[in-house]
């Protein structure tokens, strides 16, 4: 837990302590959470008027930030990914055209919803359980604003499972994973934590949100759902994240597999980029944020 | 301006183009702002309520962020400083006392309201004198919620113009103003811009917000203002800033200068902290933090 | 253009607006390029004397950087990559043989004649088209000096254009050139600038300095030149340039197509290297300087 | 001595082996030299018309690069020393403007004549004894320009020694020195080398070029020569530089001794920066250009 | 609790799990601690002999490393710092004479004894009862060969306690403590741990080890010991320690108290020094060696 | 030779000089040798006899680190290897289990010895001959103690030979080696040293000690011995070793190659890994800690 979150914790421990009455913090928290999920439907309504007024647009991602590290067992740096991603799609190092030409600066090809304000949420004393439903609520937002199609920025691996989820509720049944990542992620649980990090796909499973991993993808099902966790790469290539596994793989093995991809992309997320172990100059950030180009280029049409 | 501004202002040049109705727009911007501010509410509004509750509390330092970098002339990392700030607060390489022994973790000397969503609202094309205003008017709800006082983590120093204005009208007249800074900052425009960081001190004077600065604090005033530049540091001590000047003050004389200060501090800002120039391991940071905590116990009482 | 560059221009205005006789201003410039070219003339003679005393050698490579940055969109680091390539080249921590057993001691396969002095001409106020012509004239000035070849170190790509054009002056026909680059280079102008980095090879296929890019090099031309632009290889490889494109090639892709390509390799260039964004111990000066070894064995023999 | 130093002189040394003519070295040799000499008097010629013409500058600083490393004992960095100053002087993270005011884009305050190619020299095989000359000639045709004077850019320490001849010749008698070090540089040799950068003011003082080291400065001689070696600063303000001696003066120190300073400054150095050692983000560099800027306020009149 | 202690104590609980036999265990870590201290012994016995046959020397430093670091609260990087400090005495970029003239080369003013193989104990499964154990006799079997005393390199600040105590027992009574410290280490335990790095003092007190902090040293005592705990200095001096602390003293600063202190000091340490946490050059392993420098000029005689 | 070892000799030239009896000096040596290698005995004494104890395990993998850099021709750094890449193998930011499933938790899979205490020895004026017998000498301590087998942490790769030869001896006949290494190490000798770096594999064949590199291994010789130099990875895998030679294998390759091994592993080293041009996270040491991680899984069963 981050120390943000530890902190939040204490501080009702101590308001407990004090007899401030409990109903007092629970409006109080309601209140904050109904306001939380009104900004980002609002930013959605925005951007999906606009896109429906502009027309001739059948599906257009959607990026929404979750900025949340807590569930990592070792480091809590994906928290700070969403805005570092955001700096490098849009800076001047580098284009804003996919390798398909793509131009990203098209609001029919990308949008941007912003964050689900987590680190604000666990401050007011906001627990797991309702973090997570708050995340699938926001997801459930986006994808109410056809034809939007939520990008999700984690943040880490334990984001999958409430994103998941909510784009299975709202299809209305399971969708087929490409998984990349170099770590299985389906641990029953770790240390203690149902929502870690390396349980996110046990979840899923175990919900019944996803039918299967890797194979024949999108047929029979409600469509694909792709989740990229940064450290598939080899540390070469992405040394800014938590989790050093050498031996994975390259970039363009990557940008390979998501090319050759059939299917209707319905949702996607880019989890793990962890900016504290970074190089100096970013170039994990510039790494994640052509990750995120070309999610761009697979979902919108 | 950065990217990502420049990205929402392009996008709405192509809407008007493409003749998406201009109400459309306003009406969604209207919305997404009134969200925003009812957000800061709801935070602002709970922590008053808990710290009310408690008792005992005349004055009590809360945290706002400002994310705002696009006005400064050169590089736009102050967006990026409030969540690096608030990380170097509660993490574990530095305790959570102040040099005179108040405990941050007491919710009756700090407490926090989280972010102005600056990035999110110009995505949605707003522009900067109704960012200005929005800045503005998050600063007075937490001065509505006594006994919260705002302390501002900026961002540039051009959000000291909003902030101080916000101050003095919600106190009913003007404060002194303790500004320490390498720079004036008293330039009337900068690159044509009004509201640039070069610019702050211009605005406030001539808009009668404060009387003086530095001299005979807090006598016939409404209460002191501490405005912290942490470029006011020599580099050695601060190497995290757009601007260097080498030949700045040492820490000590910066925590000299704060203690020694007499008068009612309502009201403060850490800004001008950019982690993009920070070490490796995050030196500014830390010292953005001490400079906070030492704030937060000339404020709380 | 660099704030070198920029001080120039401003301060030749300034001095118009005095009202100095333009005649005094022109001939000096004339004076300060004539010494320029001398001393590259004069450099290329000794060299080229000695190998001619030495005997027995048919091409030689010969060095000669271009110090120009600030044709680049992003940023001007390049202008700094000839004195630290050749650090690179003869550092301690790599050896001085290339892969296929050539050592770079020996004059007769690498020689050096110094950098064509790019800042210092624009300080003097010297514009675009005559510093362009002063690069061309610097690289004819190398070939006329048998055995030796121009392998030019750059500079960012709008190198090419002067240098190609040289040498296809200088042999009387187009040549066939290996283009290893992320980006085509091939804007008809950007951002204005018809010598931008990313027109180069616009400018050289309109002036019929070449004849195709990249297949059955050398056949009914004057000869084969290769432009490397460090950018080709992927970020992993070569983290110190301008624009991070990741998906690159691999060094051993890149070495594997020097070893197989065929023909006489007349000249080459090594480009948008930028010491600015190198890793602290410079990993892309030692990949740059093994480039110009690996250039070094295709051209001597 | 350098790398590129050892080849120059490994390479003639097989010439010499291979029985090419002493002759057609030496003739070789002398025409790079005289056209070296003769690029800086053309520059320090045009830039000495141009402020005779504007007229009203009794004594003007202009910029002389020697970057030369290699009589330092350790590490050859300074030799990469002239392009970084200039950058920094000139780079958008700070002003060209004094402490006093004095504006640095006006030609009156400060011109630049460009670098003594030092690197170049001595690959053609120049040595040390010749090397040395060449700097004294150099800082000759600097002062020949009224009112330019030279402000020099090392370089290792070594170069103080060749610079300060040249003035104390020129001038027609010995200077005062104002000389902050964290080494006294007066070892008679050191380690076999007598332009050792530690025997460089052992050399000045045998020589009669000098007549004291800071006190009652400038009085009953021909002026007052500066010399910074930037590690006279503590490695805090400064660590850029080959020798870490902790325990030196802040920056604020060495500005109130240089601020204190009276007499006629008739030249200066800069020395022993080494960008190889400095921050990512150059701090050291910011250092030393804000070190020429405040000398250029002493000199220039 | 480092991750090697904890594979060492997890790996006995296995093995008592498995029914090895306990006395298999103990005999063989005790014949590791008996080979420990021989080790140790034979090198102070080799090196008091020489210094016994060169005669004429009163008191002699001979560094003694502690590489321990599971006792701090944060970081366990003090356990690499004695090899880095020696690295920083030796290595080329300083000289190795102290301010007064010392010239560490002399065996006499310096001497070696190695390391408490700290690590390897804690592999074979010794607890910290033992392990302080094991470092008090390690001190004694230094100054069982006179001249020689021992300054201590860290190593994270509970170290001290266990060096003092030893130092005390040996000379039969208490000594005086120089404390230089950010922080006054003087809880009664930290997390539980009595040998936390933030208890060694209140150890030390407790045990009649140390009769006073600070003032008045040496008279009525059995000597000064000086304890230097790197973080003392402002982060900006010495950022390459755990526990960041702004505001603290310049290194100056600390040279004029040790210059100025009085007494006979017969043993000193240097702790805190965090490798993982310094700048890329070392920096902080440079200032920890001038500070052993000038403790060896304090104590040899 | 380190500044360390280069201090012990000119310390012993003194002593000699002040007639320091002979006798006393090697007596002392023999003594500290002595009681290393009684250090290296117990250690390795008490780990066999717990896995006998334990009983079932045919070979484990046992960790020896030999911290010597001073035969390297470039930098000393891979001293410093043998704590950073035990610290790696435990810390919290990888997993400690081999691809193919074993856990190195488990002391039948891997246990460690300790470290060969080069630095200390060299201090005592032991000369290289010396020191090689007493790296071989360690290397059969620990293969006196079945089951266990070498896995050695360099150093540099001259410490393969002193290892080889004992692995050799020890067995009674020569070995097969897979050596992966950027440059082939079989100079005659390297500037004079027949123990550096280069040489160590002319050293070995020289001896005997090895039948064959890298072809059908393992078949009528005593078994089969791996050398991993880290530079044998491209330096974007594995930056931080001595000697950068881009072009190297990827990480994937070699773990390819070290899983289609066959043949009985007798022993193995992993060297050249430096530390002190690692990138700022220790991406190298991650590195050199799955070698070491997957080499345990080809030696234990």
């Amino acid at each position: 837990m981050t120390n943000i979150g530890k902190r939040g914790i204490h501080y009702l421990q101590r308001l407990n302590a004090a007899n401030v009455p409990k109903d007092l913090i629970e409006n109080g928290q309601n209140r904050v959470i109904e306001a939380s999920l009104t900004l980002i439907r609002e930013r959605a309504k925005l951007k999906g008027e606009l896109l429906r007024a502009l027309g001739g647009v059948v599906a257009s991602s959607s990026l929404l930030g979750v900025p949340l590290g807590h569930n990592s067992s070792f480091l809590q740096g994906p928290a700070f990914a969403p805005p570092r991603i955001r700096e490098a799609i849009w800076c001047g190092s580098t284009n804003s055209t996919t390798e398909e030409g793509h131009d990203l600066n098209d609001p029919r090809v990308l949008t941007d919803v912003g964050d689900v304000p987590v680190q604000e949420l666990r401050d007011c004393g906001v627990d797991d359980d309702r973090l997570m439903s708050i995340i699938s609520d926001s997801v459930k937002l986006v994808m109410e604003e056809a034809p939007l199609r939520p990008l999700v920025l984690g943040g880490d691996h334990s984001i999958s499972f409430p994103v998941v989820r909510a784009v299975s509720e709202k299809l209305g049944g399971p969708v087929d994973i490409l998984h990349l990542d170099a770590h299985p992620d389906i641990y029953h649980s770790f240390e203690g934590n149902k929502y870690s990090h390396a349980s996110s796909f046990a979840r899923i499973m175990e919900g019944g949100y996803a039918r299967r991993l890797l194979q024949k993808l999108g047929e029979g099902v409600k469509g694909v759902y792709i989740s990229l966790d940064v450290d598939c790469l080899d540390p070469a290539f992405a040394p800014g994240v938590s989790h050093i596994e050498p031996g994975g793989l390259s970039f363009r093995d990557v940008l390979n597999i998501l090319h050759n991809l059939k299917g209707d992309i319905v949702a996607a997320d880019v989890v793990e980029f962890n900016p504290q172990r970074d190089t100096v100059d970013g170039m994990t950030a510039m790494v994640a944020a052509k990750l995120v180009r070309e999610l761009t280029a697979k979902i919108s049409k």
